[in-house]
Order: C-alpha cells, then sequence, then structure tokens
C-alpha cells in the first residue's frame, strides 16, 4: 500500500496544487483526535472536504498521566502511549489498505512526528510512501511580520521553547522558538521579538517590539487567541539587542 | 498604490490558493531579467500566464564587474548597480500604479531581497505591502529526501556557504546551507549530507550519504542538473557524525 505524507500549511488557504492532486488520488485520509477537542480536526476535515476525500479519524489512546509517576514510569507511560497509537494508525491501515494520507499542520519538515511513524509502520506493514511539503508556522510568522528571518547574509537558528536559553549561552543572537507552552522570557528585555499565535486561523494576533515593552501586550494577546479558539499554537523570532534590526549593507 | 510580494515556491504547482487570489488580484507582476539568459523567468512566466496576469519584465542593470576594482571600487559599483535596479523598478511602479505583485522563488523569508526593496521603494512612492509565504528550497529538501530537518527535540542551524565553517567551529552541527556556489566539503568527510539541486524543476538531483562516500556522485549530479537546466540552485543539510541519524527516543 502506500501512504502519502501531505503539509496543508495553517489550513484549505496553503493546500498547494500538488498536495491537492495528491489528496485527491489518496482513497483516504487518517488523522488523530486527541480527548473531546474537535477545534484541532476541524481544519483536516474541511481540506478534506474542499478535495472529496474521506477523513478516517483515529482517537489518541489514553496516556497514563498520573503525577505519581517517577522518571521510569513517566518514559513507560509515553512509550506505551506512542506504541498504542501506532497500533490504532496500523488497524485502519491493515484493514484499508489502498493509498493513506498523512494530514500534516505546517510542514513535516519542522517539529513533526508523522515521517517518523510511518518509517515505524513500514516495519510491519508493507508500504512506500513520499513527502510533499507544505507553508511552515516560521514562514507565515515571517510573512505577518513582513520581514526575513535573519538579517543579510547571517544566519537563522530555528530551535525549541526548552533549549532556548541553552541555544543563546551557546552564541545564538538570532533565533525562531517553536513548541512553546506560555512564553518566558526573563532575562531577554533587550531583545526585539515577533511573535504570532493561530497563524492564519481563528484567534490570531501579532504582537512585535522591545521585550520589555510588549511584554503584557504579548501575554494578553495569547490569552485572546486561546479564548477565540479554544487552543493556542504560539511562536516567534527574537533577536539580540546588538544586532541592528536591518543591515546597512544594501546589497543582499 | 499597493505591492503584493508572493511566495510561489517553485513553480505553478507550489502556488497556494491565497498567492492564487492574490495573484489574480494585481494589475500585473514584476520580474527581474538577468543578462539574456530567459530561463529563470520561464518559471514566472508560466505562473502569470495560469492566474491571467501580465509580467512586467525589468531589464537588470549592467554591474561594472572590471577586475581591476579595488574593495572601495567594488562597493561603489554593487551600490550603482543596486540604486540602478531600484530605479527601474520605480520607474514602472510609478508609470503603472495600482496593485503590483512581486514574484518571489521559494519563500519571502529566507535570503530573498524583495522585502527590503519594496521598503526602500516606499521610501519615496506612496505604497502599502503585504507578504504571503511560498514553499522554501529547505521544505523541499527535506520532502525529497523524506526526513525531518533536525533531530527530535533538537535545533536547525539555517545558514550560507560562505559561513558555513564560521558556523560549524562555533558549535553547529545540523546546517542547513544556503546560497552556494559549489559544494566545499573538505573536512566534512565523515558528516552525513542529504543534497538537492534545482529541486521541483528542470535537472533535479538528489544525493545523500556520508560526505566521503558520495562526493563525486554529488560533484557529477551539480554538472548534470546545471546542463540539463542551464543553471543551477542547490543546497543541503549536513549532519555531524558524532549524531546519530535518527533519534532513539521515540516520543516526538
Amino acid at each position: 500500500m502506500k501512504v502519502r505524507i501531505l503539509g496543508f500549511g495553517m489550513g484549505p488557504q496553503h493546500v498547494t496544487p500538488e498536495v491537492a492532486e495528491a489528496l485527491r488520488g489518496c482513497d483516504y485520509a487518517l488523522a488523530v483526535q486527541k480527548g473531546d477537542d474537535d477545534s484541532l480536526l476541524a481544519v483536516r476535515r474541511a481540506v478534506c472536504e474542499a478535495h472529496g476525500v474521506e477523513l478516517v479519524v483515529v482517537r489518541d489512546p489514553e496516556r497514563d498521566r498520573s503525577p505519581g509517576l517517577d522518571r521510569a514510569g513517566y518514559e513507560g507511560a509515553v512509550a506505551d502511549w506512542y506504541d498504542a497509537r501506532l497500533t490504532a494508525y496500523r488497524d485502519v491501515l491493515e484493514e484499508r489498505g489502498g493509498v493513506a494520507a498523512f494530514l500534516v499542520w505546517g510542514d513535516p519538515s519542522l517539529y513533526d512526528g508523522t515521517i517518523r511513524i510511518v518509517e515505524e509502520l513500514g516495519a510491519t506493514i508493507d508500504l512506500e510512501f513520499d513527502v510533499l511539503p507544505g507553508i511552515s508556522a516560521p514562514q507565515m510568522l515571517a510573512a505577518r511580520h513582513r520581514i526575513v528571518l535573519h538579517q543579510v547574509g547571517k544566519p537563522v537558528h530555528v530551535t525549541t521553547a526548552r533549549r532556548l536559553r541553552h541555544d543563546v549561552t551557546s552564541g545564538q543572537n538570532n533565533l525562531v522558538v517553536m513548541l512553546t507552552s506560555g512564553v518566558d522570557l526573563d532575562g531577554f528585555e533587550d531583545w526585539h521579538i515577533w511573535w504570532g499565535a493561530n497563524l492564519g486561523g481563528v484567534g490570531e494576533h501579532l504582537v512585535s517590539g522591545r521585550v520589555g515593552a510588549v511584554r503584557s501586550a504579548l501575554v494578553e494577546a495569547r490569552a485572546k487567541a486561546k479564548a477565540e479558539a479554544g487552543w493556542v499554537m504560539d511562536l516567534f523570532l527574537i533577536r539580540a539587542p546588538e544586532l541592528p534590526l536591518e543591515d546597512s549593507d544594501g546589497a543582499a
């Protein structure tokens, strides 16, 4: 059988012609439903409906979140949950066969586990797979703020909120930060931030400026995004104060 | 007047519905023709034709490339050329007015000068502008190789070929390298590379493996890409040997 891993950006407005064509050639698309929350499924549903493909919803297995778990217990619970999810996918693929789409929010190449999951499914199911890219959140952030993610000829370091301080200590001064959960910016008061939540969807909010000046506006905007959409996915670009916002060298 | 900066990825197959809609609402699109080479214009032409928008071609001004120029002379020549290009754009915008599209190969947020150019045009022309994202080359590279650009929870450092050695010396071990001109990989023999040229277009070639093992295949593929398309645009992901290709931690 065949699996197609399809990035759909932030919604139907980002479904490229090549993804649309691939999707129309699929027998069904797979998506996970977490808990009782349907809001994250709604965008996938809209994409499938727009292209006439059935959406098969797999319920995300329960994970043991007991507060009493020690580290080994926690890791065991995560491993069990991961295996249960693989099994849930495997059951659908084995029953249905054919050509299945895995719809990926944003792009499959950044902080997304779909490629790994499909590779692991391939260990016990005879399948081939391919990947098509979608608009990613950092690109959308840059577009909304009308900026380039780096200075002329300089790098941009894409990392996670958990690693932010480590990477700054290691010398990074221009970072896109993803996988946030709340925004902890203590010590970054003099840096410049370009922040966005729920980009391209319900509850989109943008904030930019010197961290010290916009911090409370940012916290407020994040709460608003969550209230409006029922969930919040945010990310930001942050740049050290010693770097000018723009290079003076005009020749790119 | 209004300018819309529109990322179109690698061609019509990547024009998102929101970019298509924006383009259809433009009075014309602007593109630069470098020298007598029409091959880089062809994709923009195809995008415009698909959406019924006139393409206005601006000839790139000649740049003084005399070998005898000293550093000041070189910088002056670049500045003159940059100003001449701005003037060429300004002439078209002032004559035509209305809503103009600037079509950007890939995405406007990575190593692209269009936003800066439009901001500079805004200094003397009363214009507003917005930006819509497009599929970028690093995403396309990852999709073709069916990989995620980083290990689970780890960063990816996006940089230029000129800075590669500097950034590696500073501790980076997982880098996307853009703005290449030839591939100089001396000293990286034990690293793993995922390389691609002319992705999504004529002359697409892919090579991956340990640098020491695939180097000659890569040089050959690069020459083929250039022969087939008349030009070559390549990039790569390179990862240090001490990093496993995949994390053993299954939980993303």
